[in-house]
Parts: C-alpha cells; sequence; structure tokens
C-alpha cells in the first residue's frame, strides 16, 4: 500500500474501548412492560448506531458517537416486535431494524435528533428460526433475523443451498437482504434476493401483511416487490419462504486475460449476452488484478465459472473461453479449465479476496488509510462514457482532497443489458479529516454516477448516505406513491425515517 | 366435440351485424377542443365495450350491450394523452386504457353506471412506434400502443428479438403487455413481461413518470414493478425500454409420453429443477393432449424444446429426455431430436394449437358450446392436492349448470418452484343461460383455485371478473397501499376505476 500510494509513514492505530466512549444519556427509557426486551448498555447502543461503511467504522474508531442509538430491543418473536413497534408509534420513537449490521450506507444509523423523540435499534437476532423446509419446491420458510451461515447450515443436510452469497454473508440476514435488496456474488441469473422472495411476512404498526407463497403470479404489482428495497420504511420483514437451489456438484473455471481493457469489456458483454449464464464473470481491471494477486498489473482478467447440479459444464465453460478468445483474449491457464481443477488459481485468488475485504478494510482504516467502495449500473451501450466520467470525477476528488490515491474497477455481476461497475478507491488520509476527505470522494463519484445515467446502487442499498442522489434517480411522483403507501402501514412515520419512503419537501 | 361431449345438435349460428346494436346514447360529449380524438361510432364503441373472454364473446354474440363505452378515444401522441386524461379528471369520466382488447377478464369494460359520469376508451394505436433500437445493449425503446408483430418486425433485421409471445401476440400491444405482467409462450427463465421491462414513461393525470433505463438497480422498490401488474389503475404506459435477445438459430425439440399423469408431473419438475432451462417445457394431461391432436387420449404428453443463438442445444436436450426417460417416459419420436429435424411433429401439432386456440374459441361460441380456461400457479409440493380440488370443483359445477362438460390442463410454464396450470373447459350451452352457466363454472374454479392455495391470475391478469378473488388473494393493507398510492398519480379516481388500485369497503 505505501509504495502503490508512495507514503512512507503508515503505522497501526489503535481501535478505541467501549469503556472510553462517552455517550450521551438514552433520550427515552424502555416501557416498564417490555423491559427485559431492551438494553441500554453502551457497547450495545454503541455497536447499533453504526454499520460498516468508511464513514462508520471511521466515525467508530475514533470514538465519535455524537448520536448514538438510545435503546436496543431484541424481541423474541412476533409479538414482542408488535409490542416494540406499538410502544414506538406512541411515544414517537424511531424505529430502526437491524439485522446484522452490516449496512455501508448509513441504513442502520439513527436519523437526525429533531426527527424522533428518540431511537431504538430493533435486533432481529431472536428471530432467527427456520420454520419449514419444503424438499419438493425446493423452498425454506426462515424468520427475518437469521444469518446466512445458519440458514445455509440448514439447508445442507438436504442438498440445497439459497446459493445467495452477498459479501456480507456472515454478517448479514435474510430479512436484511431482503430489505436492502442483496445482490450475491453470482455473476448472471439469479442475484438480487427479489428473485428467490416466494413470499413474506412482513409486521408494521397498522397490522401484518402476508402474502401467498407462490411461484409465479400475474394478480396485480407484486407485494413482495414494493418489500424488496423497503429498508424497513414499509415494516419489519419477520418471515419469508424463499426459493432454493440443488447443491452444484458439476464446476469448472478458467481465466482469460487481455492486454486491452476494451477487448476485455467487449468479451464481457459477449459472454453475458450468450446465454451461457456463468456462475462467475468477473471483470477485474488491471489494477484490481494487481490488487487481489490475480495478475501484475499489465492485463484486466476475466474469471470464469461454470456451475450445475445435474449436468457437466466443460463445454459451457470452453465456449465461454473461446467467446474471449474472440476478442483477443489469453487463456491464463488452460490447463485450469477441467473439471478436475475445480478452481483455478486466479479464480481462487479472487474469490479469497472477495472474501477477505470486509476484513481488509478494518486493517486499511488502522493504518489512517481512506478506503471505500462505489457501485453502480449502466447499460453497455453507455458504458465507455460512463466509465470515463466516473473514473475522471473519483480521481479528480481524491487529487483535490487527498493529493494522490487510486481506483481500481471490477465488475461485480452482468447482465445481458449491462454490467455493475464496482469501484474501490485507497488514498492517503489526513488524521483528523479523513471523514470530509471520504465524503468529498464519495460525494463526486456520486455525482458522476447519477449524471452520467448509472443508479445510486446497484447491491449496497440506498440508507441515509445515498437519500440525496435516490431522491435524483428516483422519479418524484413514484417518492409520493412511497410516502403515501407508508402512511397506510405507519402513520406515525417511526419506521426507519427519512429512508426510501421519505421526500424532501 | 359432439362426440366428446355426447350431444348430437350442435350448429353454427351467425353473429350480430352491428347495424342492429341498439346502443344507449353517450352520456358524455366530447369536448370541443379535443373533438378530433373523439368518435362514437358504434361499431367504435361496441368493440371497445368488451375483451375477449368468454363472457365477452357471449354477450358480443348475443348483441347485449347494456353498458356500452360511451366515447372512443385515440390520442396520436403524449401530448393528446395528458389533454384527454385532464378532460376524464375534470368531468368525472372513467378513463379506460385500450391495448389490442385481448384482455379475457374485464381488463378493458367499463366500470358501473354510477361510478363516473362516463366512460372512454382511450386506444393507444395512435402511440405505436419503435423510437430507439439499441443493440449494444439489445434493447428497444418504444410506444406503449405498439403490437407485437409490428415490434418484432422492427427488431428483425437487427437479428433481435423481444421473444414474448404470449398467446394474444397478434392481438395485444406492449403497454397492454405491462400493464397486466403479461407471460410469453417460453416455458423457463424469462417468460413475464416484468423481466424484460428496463425502464418506463407513465402518463398519469397527476404528471408524468419516467424511470432511468438500467440493467439492474438496488435503490429502493423497483418502480416498474409497481406498474407491471397496474392495469391501467396508476397511469398508462406511454414508451417502455425492454431488453431483447438475439433472434435462436440453434433449436432441438422432442416429446415424451407417460401413461402415468403422476410420472409425468415428477419428470416436468426434474426437468424444471435441472438448470436445463428449455424454451418449451408443457406438459399436456391426456386429454389436453387428445384435443390437441397431441396423442390418443391414452397418455399425458410433455413437449420439450430447447433453443440458443450461441450454442448447439442436442446436449440440452438429450438430458432433459434422459431425465424424462428416469421417470418412464417413452419419447414420442426419437429421430424428431436431431437439429435437422427442428420441431417434432408432436411439438408442432401443440403449437398450432396454441396459435389456432383464440380463432377456434369464436367457433366453439357460434355452436352454442360454452369454453373458457383457468390459470394459476401453485407449489410443487401443493400441486396434486390442488390439482385434484380444482379438477373436482369444475367437474361438479359443470355438472350441476351444463349437466357433463370436460376439463384438461396444460402447464403453461414451469417454475423451479412450481407449474403453472392451464386449465380448458367445454361443456354444452343452454340457449340463452350460457352466460349463468360460465359464471358459475368460472366461479366455481375460482373459488377452489383461491382456497386451495393458488393464485387467481397467472399471467391473464385480474380485471373486472378476477377482482372478487384478488381482494382474498391480496393482503388487505397492501390493498390499502395501492389505493393510496393511486390517490397520488390519480387524485380523482377516473384511472380504470375499481381495477386492481382499489379495496371493497
Amino acid at each position: 500500500m505505501a509504495a502503490q500510494l508512495e507514503i512512507s509513514d503508515l503505522s497501526v492505530a489503535e481501535p478505541p474501548r467501549v469503556e472510553d466512549l462517552e455517550l450521551r444519556e438514552p433520550r427515552v427509557a424502555a416501557p416498564s412492560s417490555l423491559a427485559k426486551l431492551f438494553t441500554d448498555e453502551p457497547y450495545e447502543r454503541a455497536s447499533h448506531s453504526y454499520g460498516k461503511s468508511e464513514r462508520d467504522l471511521r466515525r467508530a474508531f475514533r470514538g465519535e458517537f455524537p448520536r448514538p442509538i438510545d435503546l436496543v430491543a431484541y424481541p423474541g418473536n412476533e409479538a414482542d416486535l408488535v409490542n416494540v413497534l406499538a410502544w414506538c408509534s406512541g411515544e414517537n420513537v424511531a424505529a430502526i431494524p437491524y439485522g446484522g449490521g452490516s449496512s455501508v450506507v448509513g441504513g442502520v444509523e439513527p436519523p437526525e435528533d429533531d426527527t424522533c423523540r428518540g431511537s431504538v435499534s430493533i435486533d432481529l437476532a431472536g428471530l432467527g428460526r427456520v420454520l419449514e423446509i419444503d424438499t419438493t419446491s425446493r423452498s425454506v420458510l426462515a424468520e427475518g433475523g437469521i444469518f446466512g451461515p445458519a440458514l445455509e447450515k440448514e439447508l445442507k443436510p438436504h442438498g440445497l443451498t439459497l446459493r445467495h452469497f452477498p459479501q456480507s454473508f456472515e454478517f448479514s440476514t435474510l430479512g436484511g437482504w431482503i430489505a436492502t435488496r442483496s445482490g450475491g456474488h453470482y455473476a448472471t441469473l439469479y442475484t438480487h434476493i427479489d428473485e428467490f422472495v416466494q413470499g413474506l411476512r412482513v409486521v408494521a404498526p397498522a397490522g401484518t401483511i402476508e402474502t401467498r407463497r407462490l411461484p409465479g403470479s400475474g394478480a396485480g404489482p407484486q407485494p413482495e416487490r414494493l418489500y424488496c428495497g423497503s429498508e424497513g420504511a414499509l415494516g419489519i420483514i419477520t418471515q419469508a419462504w424463499v426459493r432454493l437451489q440443488d447443491r452444484p456438484t458439476f464446476r469448472a473455471s478458467s481465466s482469460v486475460r487481455f492486454s486491452s481493457y476494451d477487448d476485455a469489456v467487449a468479451a464481457t458483454r459477449a459472454i453475458a449476452q450468450s446465454g451461457l449464464n456463468p456462475a462467475n464473470c468477473r471483470l477485474l481491471d488491471h489494477l484490481e488484478a494487481l490488487l487481489n494477486g490475480s495478475g501484475d498489473g499489465s492485463h484486466a482478467v476475466l474469471v470464469l465459472g461454470v456451475e450445475s447440479a445435474d449436468h457437466p459444464v466443460e463445454g459451457r465453460l470452453a465456449r465461454a473461453v473461446e467467446i474471449a478468445r474472440g476478442h483477443r483474449g489469453e487463456e491464463v491457464d488452460p490447463a485450469a479449465g477441467s473439471a478436475d481443477a475445480g478452481r483455478d488459481k486466479t479464480a481462487g485468488s479472487w474469490r479469497d479476496a472477495f472474501l477477505r475485504l470486509p476484513h481488509r478494510h478494518d486493517a486499511l482504516i488502522s493504518l489512517g488509510l481512506i478506503s471505500g467502495s462505489f457501485e453502480t449500473a449502466v447499460t453497455w451501450d453507455q458504458f465507455d462514457t460512463f466509465h470515463a466520467g466516473v473514473l475522471a470525477g473519483i480521481k479528480n476528488a481524491m487529487k483535490n482532497v487527498c493529493g494522490t490515491g487510486i481506483v481500481s474497477c471490477r465488475f461485480t455481476y452482468v447482465y445481458p443489458d449491462g454490467p455493475a461497475p464496482y469501484y474501490t478507491i485507497i488514498a492517503p488520509g489526513k488524521a483528523g479529516s479523513e471523514l470530509k476527505q471520504w465524503d468529498a470522494v464519495k460525494a463526486a463519484a456520486s455525482d458522476a454516477i447519477i449524471d452520467l445515467g448509472g443508479t445510486i446502487t446497484h447491491h449496497h442499498a440506498v440508507g441515509r448516505d445515498h437519500m440525496p442522489w435516490y431522491e435524483r434517480e428516483r422519479p418524484d411522483l413514484f417518492g409520493r406513491m412511497l410516502q403515501e403507501a407508508k402512511s397506510v402501514v405507519d402513520p406515525a412515520g417511526i419506521l426507519n425515517p427519512g429512508i426510501v419512503a421519505s421526500i424532501d419537501d
């Protein structure tokens, strides 16, 4: 890092201790009838006040909690949750659902002080059970608070998997995935959790909504789709039926490198439009490949993988590689494409780096470096102009506020009609100003993304951080429709106020 | 037909002539400033008053138009449409969007007389242009009133296709498909038009909503999904960006027959869950196969087809047939599976029957027979009980009101988590009572579908006919959310009143 950024004085700082935190007194007290569900322990309050973004880690690392969550509630069942929401509605206390707390967009942070009398983080860890597994239709009914690993552990003995692995997999929950339209790490076909949702049960202050579990329907606007992306503003997802898949048994993977990024993009587009539907089709640009240990910086690398639970996949992989070769791609290790090889080395490096990244972020913070990511999606016809503009916006901002910095790009997902580019930056922080520096770079990136036709988020959600740009992306009338729909289920306006279903009047 | 139903006196009746229709006077007159956009010609009024359901054909055939559309408007562009909607809002006149008029659920029919002062059918034939073709991202921007064949004709020179072929393809429009969540005839993967919509432009009395065209996004609830299935109640779709595919060049198909329906269902489920994603995977039960000329009544027939624009597909077809054989399926004509054979005979018969069906319905009506269909979707684990219950409900109703009747079933679509069964009935009508007879059979089928866990519609939409059952399927609070959302864009409540975004207080 020191070499890449040409700075020599990187040193590791220590995080604060919880006993040193100075949290203001809770502004509200738990009602005595529900006292056993609430806690105001400092660790609980502090850890529920932020998610895991650069802004969050930065503030937490410095011990800055000027607007902490007042209370944390742990409902043990749906009846508890109904009671907590009734109390919040009656007392004008913001109710902020909390799954694994992995938001990187300010999705679990309390609103401004003047919004409500207080704030409660509702931690759903107590609603974490698998309720029913239907092996015939391959679906599972589970509670919203179940974490990724716990869910997969229960599915494994049945040979089934949700096969939804967002980067936050270990630290996030089924309900959180649905509320934030989480994206899995598979590159084509099913990625957003939206596509797996078969039915939902939601608790809101005005009552409970339970949709019929169905493989498909054409009966009016799909209710589940209104809840996918509702980010806690329209209710709290207590149960969901979700679609499963058989665990893959056939796998093949390979990697192709390209001197020219344009060639690499063209090859990736052709594969995305081929109907081969690879499980992995990640394009790492020259720098991203270098930082991930998948290249030496002279090539972009396309990591390809194909999977099936039913039939051999070598033919599909070979065809994908053939398409890439047609765009001057060079297979990194041709022998690796066989079924025996499983994952090839480059694919393995990429995967390791992917899983390590959330942990690496902590280390970068402790080194005083600014690090973060921006992600979006855009159609292929717009990509070249879009990419150049976003890179220019980010680099210009880093130069202005950090002096230097690096930005790399990978495609986290490819649709037949466009990629989902994911930009990662690392820049030197100026002690005490890191937050302002980060905010400036993030704002420049977000402005470029919205000005150039992209979406403010492909899979990180909106949260508090993206609201200004979300309001530029979202049609105004649609925003008002969401707001009116919210008023039906949340008449007191206490559900995650200010997020998604609200408009800036 | 006479033999199947054991009746001997079938004879052909003549439809009425338009000059013999007795339509009441229009209750409202077109405003002089917009006079050139409106017509009150009897043929126009009559033909816009009904769709194409059994109820519609029956009433039209008898010359019964007790509640006709008062006026038909033909906006030539979006500005015209804005003016027409403003006039409807100001005068409390129901505005009913009309694409191709192929609704089989009362979707284009005016509401009860006391709902509004009058009714205008807004025919969108004047908004039927292709505006832009993006061959890079493979998508097209077209106006909502474009018909299927006109759209495909413009895409063909580019080697592209929307590849969305509902049975109404010739007689329905892009905007109509989106508003009704139309289903195409491909059996797996992309079927509902919802999945093809990249961006929308909608005109409502309160203003215009235009969403950003994006390959994917995680920014809040997806606005396009609220409009998919809105059936004209939330605005009129004037433009849509939709995703295209390359035209398939590799094809293989075959058919497998089963003595046992249970075996056939198990095989179909296994193929639906295999990841082979056949373009065709239609299971015809014993009677449906007989009526379609695909069998002699002693077997259920599974019609399989695989397609690609990129790579050979024989391997996928062979694997699908192998799965079917594992469930005691017998390939009807093993030689037909080769690429040279293209479509095999059984697949060809099925396809011909599929395309012929809307035309056949007219003939059945003129024979005095009652004919119609019910369609739904349900998860695989519930299918056996569901299917038995629905068949029993339909047969019992036919016996009670028609004395006899036949019911057959095919799967129009198979999801990994369940099929979309489509039931067709033919029964003898009693002259003058056919409508009551049909309504009774339809109500019995709908009750069974809802009581047993299905959806009131997989791809026919809600319309006026399905509203009572839709309200049983749809969570009440979600209904109220739709109603409040509607009040934002349609404060006067004139957009297709009574359909979808309304609740029975």
